[in-house]
């Protein structure tokens, strides 16, 4: 659906033109005539709207789009809460999901300390990168398949499911081998072959919001994903570029509000990338879990300080726990519960 | 405290005479000379620091503050928590403070109805737009001191203490005959001669992040208002102005984690105007307290469908119930209880 | 003029309610039945639209306005471009003026000195703050009245006219006893009350657009100004807040089209304040006014590195020559000239 | 380079374990001890330095990074102009280069109707997209294969070089075959895989900033492209993502000015997705090469009326020969020329 207001002077001749293109394209309209302007309403399927140039034709104003192009992902689509089901461990409707561990998997045995660590204080999922995207082309880019069998070797250790991030068509079939959730970072949110790719397999996938984002575009990705017949999408908000340059990211969590009344796709919040602090992650964390989430995606790791990738942002073991605790008691106001 | 750094190919002369107009204007300096380029660490008062145009120096790259020229809000300043006690009410510490009410005083009736409401809910505190700031000259502006009056009225019979905005040095005095907390609106977050005059009287004073705000000016804003002797400053976070289009601006709740690091003064959130629609208020307020806030201001009205502004972000009645209920119980998590 | 969506599931009856609120409000409307939903426009006057909260009614989804609230200033009401005249110094229409000075009137004898050299190059109006906003109240905040009176002192030396900052409703009355031009400034662009009160004066007023004002609000508060009857009103772009931070502000060129479109008010550019880097002022100066721009209000210093505000940003006399060159060349392009 | 600023309480012992650890990472480093804190300046080499996590070492109050991380892309690496000379056809110094077509490649007649325009008005290159990334999945996708083998034609029949899009790693030998110059679009900015791969081609390639980049960013991301041996990068400002809503995107050319100052590789503007509206693709085109840019690329369709994407932005033929004609006259200015 679709508005197009008239400029004021618009003669009679040029609104009948755009009512011809309109009859043309096969589209049904509505006219309303005020008495400074006409505007004119459009109806019909979304692709021969998109279609139309309407802003060109003359005495053509403006036009307006007040629907959404996405439709599998709406509420409206599927009324009730989807909750995806990664062997056993559920995100969405009355679940709280916590996924932990380490920025990057360095090694084996930081890996499996990680693992041990956030399952004692109750995570159900252990994330790490094994690929990498980086800002400069001379930063760890991650240990690559190494990192994958690490992730695995963590996973038969402790039963975590394992969450890791796929950068590129190619490997979506090496990563999917070996991990539980494909992960799809900000940078690649439109990375449109990678959504149709994943879209494609049998693994839940969670979608991260790009930096620059709105959330129109967020769902529209999600959309691209489920169009490709993979309905297991759960959505995390991790923090929008604005001007403000104390934290790293300004974590949006009017979007997980809003994103539950748009949609039936869980949604969970990153917490350590939308602030770039470790001292911000824990009431941020409280905060998410308070305005509705799904679940949590932190960055904990054994000692920050020896960290190779968002040591500043990662949490202690202590931390971590005292997080775990107060988000229970949260969670209950939302009508959710840790498993 | 600022960084200079020079050019890579800087020669020792220009070098030397930036060090020149350092010592000149009474400021020590330490050079750090590396492979490629020296920086310059120069350290002094803020005052003489700030007036050097350092930039225009031949040879300089750039130059960065990295320290703040906020002093008296600063959490170095006063290690502790202040408390602002408006005749009992307080804010900030322990203590979680309600503020709610109309977006504008409309009429007696209206107003005691409101009152009333927001009283047997649990605030402390009701607010009301006598004067109303908008950004067209033909929207409703208020009804000035006569809505004043009205909340004087409403004050008398629920003994709710009143905060209400004013919007220039002129009319300090008069609502200062009326109110117990002055307002400071975002558009005038960076009016300095009102921050002076408000500056300069015995109220307490919140102050709201300006729209595209950033912290550190949010805070040399308050330094304003402290520098002229009043140290009952409270902040308020009310979202900020990004690329988001779907939500009336972003809900910085991050700010809060921030101000709790950076500054001892208290800080309370606005979701009504940090989301714009009233299904998200309950959700955002919720979060605001979990990320620990330290209190919120709220809009309600008796009957939203027939408010003269921002009824599409006002909570009915029985909405503003529900979530005193709420926040009471995730206030315990941050340690501060409705009072 | 308004569109009111109705969500997909909305009752006939839901339909109804919100005509009825339309009929008692004296306003029109028009239905338009989809297959999936029903649209609503609501025509009428702009004061009844801006009353009905629509969005709280039932079944309603969304609303959005389709026209603007500003009147005066729009190209509509006046479709010839408005040229303003200060005493035969023009701006707007085929004329390209530049305004040029210090950031600060800091003595006479600075003020004199830059006076020459812009009146020498060519510049028609003489800059100069006398209140300066600063962002912090340790920064130097002007010379006041004593600054207005060396503004006077340069304006009959030179010619020049004098444009200079009002900060506050309190002192429009003392400024406009030396100044030619009244400037509002960023901070201050929705202080309703400062503009009402230069609306009310016989002084042109140059409007700076806030840090991160819309075009829209930014053409509502020239509105403001015209409203009270003084139609001598120069808009002037100076860029805005965005996450971009090697330039102190994003200069958004794209305004000075778009507002050449929507009003007949002339635009000039700030490049100084756009970039903060005096590197940048002459290439987007030259932008400007290859854009379209009616003029461009640039800061230039007898010696930037002594500058007590902005050096950073300003130009030395011989970079200003040689921009005015540059820019005659241009203006050529674009039907304007330097007078 | 970088700067570690300590909190003023920091103890001797705190200071020297950050010392130990810059020690033990092979970092040289020079102490500041000003009156209420100490800053440390931290020498080395990139890697080392992006590894350390300081901000969660005891008593560190933050870092500063003082140095960019790229290398190859700057200007210090590489003092004169790139020019990158695609066959014949050059970007770069004192040339000016126009690239023009329509958004998508739709028809062969359509693309032959546009090449012989673009020609006869004198542009160099052939824009065209074969693969369209659009934010809907129900958008039309583009004619693929199909499309670059109609760009190879109009080459043919005009002699005008091709520049086509690249949507990722799998394609790029399929591209590389039709197009001259391989585009790397804003939503691929950071798609590092593609962008090595492109690395690895004896294409030039065109990358486009990211909606949300900053110019740091962007840079490093053609260090990707660089850092694997191909140096014929040419940089393209398109417009980035603000609170300003009257334009699809704000065209920032500012981030021209800083580019010529940051790097030595070419810059051009795409002033059709920086506005998103035809009546602002002329004065937008003119100010970019009045702000010094090395050319523009445009989108320019026979009948903008019948485009099957971007007919909004879309430049009917007439406007584009009056465009030509102006850019040609403000190049002179900035010391360059159309070939």
């Amino acid at each position: 659906m679709m508005i197009i207001v008239m400029q004021p002077q618009a003669t009679r001749k040029e609104v009948d033109a755009v009512i011809k293109k309109l009859a043309e394209a096969g589209l049904k309209y509505h006219l309303s005539q005020g008495e400074s302007r006409t505007i004119i309403g459009v109806i019909g399927d979304k692709k021969s709207i998109a279609k139309l140039p309407v802003d060109v034709f003359p005495g053509v104003e403006k036009s307006v789009a007040v629907t959404e192009s996405y439709k599998l992902v709406s509420r409206e689509f599927r009324p009730e809460d989807t909750v995806v089901d990664v062997q056993g461990a559920k995100i969405g409707g009355r679940h709280l999901a916590v996924m932990a561990g380490p920025c990057a998997v360095e090694s084996l045995e930081q890996l499996l300390e990680a693992a041990v660590i956030v399952k004692r204080a109750g995570a159900q999922f252990l994330r790490g990168g094994a690929f990498k995207p980086r800002t400069s082309p001379y930063d760890f880019q991650g240990l690559e398949e190494k990192g994958l069998e690490m992730l695995a070797a963590a996973r038969e250790k402790t039963g975590l499911k394992v969450i890791t991030e796929v950068v590129d068509s190619a490997s979506v079939g090496l990563v999917s081998q070996y991990a539980d959730v494909l992960q799809i970072g900000t940078r690649n949110m439109q990375n449109f072959n990678l959504l149709k790719t994943v879209g494609r397999t049998d693994k839940p996938v969670l979608l991260k919001r790009g930096l620059a984002a709105t959330i129109s575009e967020w769902l529209n990705a999600a959309e691209y994903i489920m169009s490709e017949g993979n309905y297991n999408v759960i959505l995390c908000e991790r923090g929008i570029r604005t001007f403000e340059t104390y934290t790293r990211n300004t974590l949006d969590l009017g979007a997980v509000a809003a994103v539950k009344t748009l949609s039936h796709l869980p949604v969970i919040v990153d917490p350590s990338h939308g602030t770039g602090r470790w001292k911000m992650v824990r009431p941020m964390a409280r905060a998410a879990v308070a305005a509705g989430a799904d679940g949590l995606i932190i960055e904990v790791h054994p000692n920050p300080a020896e960290a190779l990738c968002d040591g500043n942002q990662s949490l202690t073991p202590e931390n971590f726990s005292l997080l775990m605790n107060e988000i229970g008691a949260i969670a209950a106001v939302t009508g959710k519960s840790l498993q």
